[in-house]
């Protein structure tokens, strides 16, 4: 569970919005088929309205991000993962409660699969459901000793050199002590949820997402012995760019700011959480087998040892 | 800090025992003025028995682990980080502040060099220093239902295969959930104070000691997705033997029994810690930048890219 | 292609040994067919010994493989990698070309599947066939300037510690030169073959089986900046027992030795090759492909980045 | 050795060639002392161009990297592990021999510390020395079938994604078969002097010099079962990027190429070699142990284990 949980809402749903992916191509029908189920259970439904503006459901009113916050008791979200990270992070001041359809391959937060999501809706709607809630991370970037960039991160904040440009060197500091200097590709600092994206890829280590920690991850690092370091999630840390051409900051790959040299960057954890619903009896280790193919081994018994 | 902070104990020492390394050897010199600096203090000192029979410091009486567990205010411990292993595990029922003289190389947990240590422990009896908790692991073994073992582990519970007799496999659940089965040379259940450890050789990450986790690494893992995976600290546990020939189980690599095929072993937080006092101004990064040469490049400038 | 090439064979085949996994357990059936399918296209067949212990051919005479390596013309193995691995290092003397058949899951070397064998058999009889030579490794264990030990391996030569009896140390020097003092679980030796084996899980590059070379994996070695070595298959190398309790040395982790204290281990490419051969078009990294892997990402576009 | 050996010049060095870094700064001492040393030796003496346009040295003529490559029978350099790349890559169709001087830090190639060059210079002119010879790659982009680009590069060719732009996905075939899609930030094609720059910090192996290999090192990539793969340096490299935003191609991070999609990068060994000789005794091992402190243990004995 996350360290400040939120004062768990009622679930009992009164008002659901709909979040289909980017340009809603290929999800018209399941969009159509949830509308018409949660409204069958008595539910008011509002559509988001970028989804709204590519694909029409008869009698279901268009509404904004910031209406959906402010108004809805859960946010169902059909896509992929990168859908969910793009509404989360928008949603995550308000603390709706996301559910996660997935059309096409299992995702790790849209968990779902579009074929068969009605009964275990009507399941969830009945109650029989889990709950967890997930940190966000936020960043400031500070030049000249005045703020020029704000960003939320639900996956990952990330520190890099530009292509073809040598490495970036960052000086590190956390809670006010000096950690490294660190001269590599660049630093990714994720959140649990992030743990299985980017930082993994760079050779981080899983967090569970229950863990109260985050983890700084160096990629391509000059030191062959500077490691992931996990932290606990109520230190801040500081990132200054020492050298480095072209260097930026982005958040969660979908939100950039160039840097300069002695920029500052703040990260610690946000206020905000968002709040997961899953099925009864999902599990997070079912996920990581499924995704990671942690029971398909490389080779027959025999030839690994 | 670790999340069940003990009643801090009143600072002020009256009664400090010494503790050397197996064996004592090359540090008669350092006892005898350690024993007394302290004396001229005004402290009562005494000398643990095993360290005792090796070196013999007048008027300074011998006591048991058990005896200074329950009397002294705070252990010296006088060589490497392995000998603060030992004691450390000895003393953490009875949470003696533990402070670490190092003879040689810096340590981990042994971060008071030698020459030099007098002034900074005159600081410290003066108040003028910084603590910390770490956390340990505590683990049983099942066999048939009966519990056949137990130990305390600060760095680490590993179960490994036995030399030139293939993989082990593994069956581990964490809260009753079934996470994976895992083949391999073994698997590391580390603490934070273990990540520096065999769990950093077998590709680890490192944990901040304050953090409320712990972290599992396979050794050698058949599945190349197999990554370390950190969990809270207040995740119980489960691996069941299911293959594998003369596996066992070891507690900081001291504390050694043999595993059986369907063998369980339950691993969760102790409800002890240990309190390590340091130096005011001590830096866990710094101790990290000088023992793991984060700021020596393997190269100049121009050859790395 | 191996450095050094032995003069091809005559690929046509008078004489096939076959050759079934230990216990040949469910192989019956496949063992029947393709003895029936060889007779019938005019070729002398004979059954491994062992093999043919637990299994009855008719009119199939047994052959040991000493035999077989002087008589027959290629040997056909139905089991999977581990069955390859111990007929390949027995062939080795005598050059034998191999098939491989695998029963269950595709194996690295038993590249055929059991079901649809033969019409791919039959068109590798007519000529249509790849062929490729796999070098082979050959130590030998000299204690107080005797020899004591001497092995052959197809993967790797293995040199590790006792179960639960911490760190050994190795001294490694190359062609007469030194190369480190390593503190680890141990150190693979391993050829191309053996990089997708135990050295793969270790954390070593994959080696393409052309390669002239080597590589020196550590396992789990203590130093952070130890990173796995490729050396030209042409070097020597020299691995003395520095420190360290039950230490041990084994071959393809099917033939072992005990070793003590300054034992040296002498390590170079045995003048032995085995010759696989493969269905027309087969290709390596197709194998690697389907067995790492590599095509299953493990998460969804969206969410990796 | 290479795989091809050059013809081996005569050492008899009537004309060599100084090359200082770029810049030149802190240099001019040891040309100077470097030039009256060479002429003492009735050699004849000349500076590179660039570097004569930052220092004059009395009765020593300026000659370009053309004219060196022509005339002279050695050249001796003056800076860093970076200056003799650049270097190198000119001086490669000609095949002049090198010997590297370093002002600061030992380099890999460099391995002449400038203080105390006399003595081993004064040997070498004896012709007691040590010759080795190092492979580059060249690499073309070809665009629409035509050849948009040319380059070569002595420690590695990079293909990667641009900063903040998502990963790259790339299509690689070696020797007309395909071996991967990746999907990664990039690919490093490395040579085994390049080993040890930019590929370890990836996570590749260490290549021997005399390796007759070259290493495809993935950066980041998205399969977590992506592992590098060592190939035959007789192999053909075909990459073709298939997705991923301002894309780019650099040798030795010193040329660079944008790259569009579908444009096909073809990778071969260079038909040059360039020739480095060392001081008699030299030793690869020792230059890797120095720069990569393998010898420098990350905590005390006690501790890991």
């Amino acid at each position: 569970m996350s360290p400040q949980p939120l004062p768990s809402r009622p679930m009992h749903f009164k008002k659901i919005a709909i979040i289909g992916k980017p340009g809603a191509i290929g999800i018209a029908e399941s969009l159509t088929q949830l509308a018409a189920f949660l409204k069958g259970a008595g539910i008011e439904v509002v559509l988001e309205a970028e989804t709204a503006s590519n694909i029409e459901l008869p009698h279901v009113p268009a509404a904004s991000a910031d209406e959906i916050g402010r108004q809805a008791d859960a946010a169902i979200v059909v896509g992929g993962d990168g859908t969910m990270l793009g509404i989360a992070r928008r949603l995550a001041p308000f603390n709706v409660p996301l559910i996660g359809i997935n059309q096409g391959r299992l995702g790790f937060m849209t968990d779902i699969p579009a074929e068969g999501m009605l009964p275990l809706l009507e399941e969830m709607l009945a109650g029989q459901m889990e709950s967890e809630q997930r940190s966000l991370l936020e960043g400031v970037v500070i030049r000249d000793g005045v703020e020029i960039f704000h960003g939320l991160a639900f996956n990952d904040v990330v520190v890099a050199r530009g292509a073809g440009s040598g490495m970036v060197e960052l000086r590190v500091e956390v809670d006010g002590r000096f950690m490294y200097n660190q001269r590599s590709d660049g630093l990714i600092i994720s959140t649990p949820t992030g743990s299985t994206a980017y930082a993994l890829s760079a050779g981080g280590p899983l967090l569970h997402p229950s863990l109260s920690g985050m983890v700084l991850v160096p990629i391509a690092p000059h030191a062959l012995s500077n490691r992931p370091i996990v932290l606990p999630d109520s230190c801040a840390i500081r990132v200054e760019v020492i050298a480095g051409r072209d260097c930026s900051i982005n958040f969660d790959m979908q939100s950039l700011a160039s840097l300069a040299h002695h920029d500052c960057i703040l990260i610690r954890r946000s206020g905000h959480a968002a709040t997961f619903l899953h099925p009864r009896g999902w599990s997070y280790y079912s996920t990581l087998r499924e995704k990671l193919h942690w029971n398909e081994y490389p080779s027959v018994e025999g030839q690994l040892k």
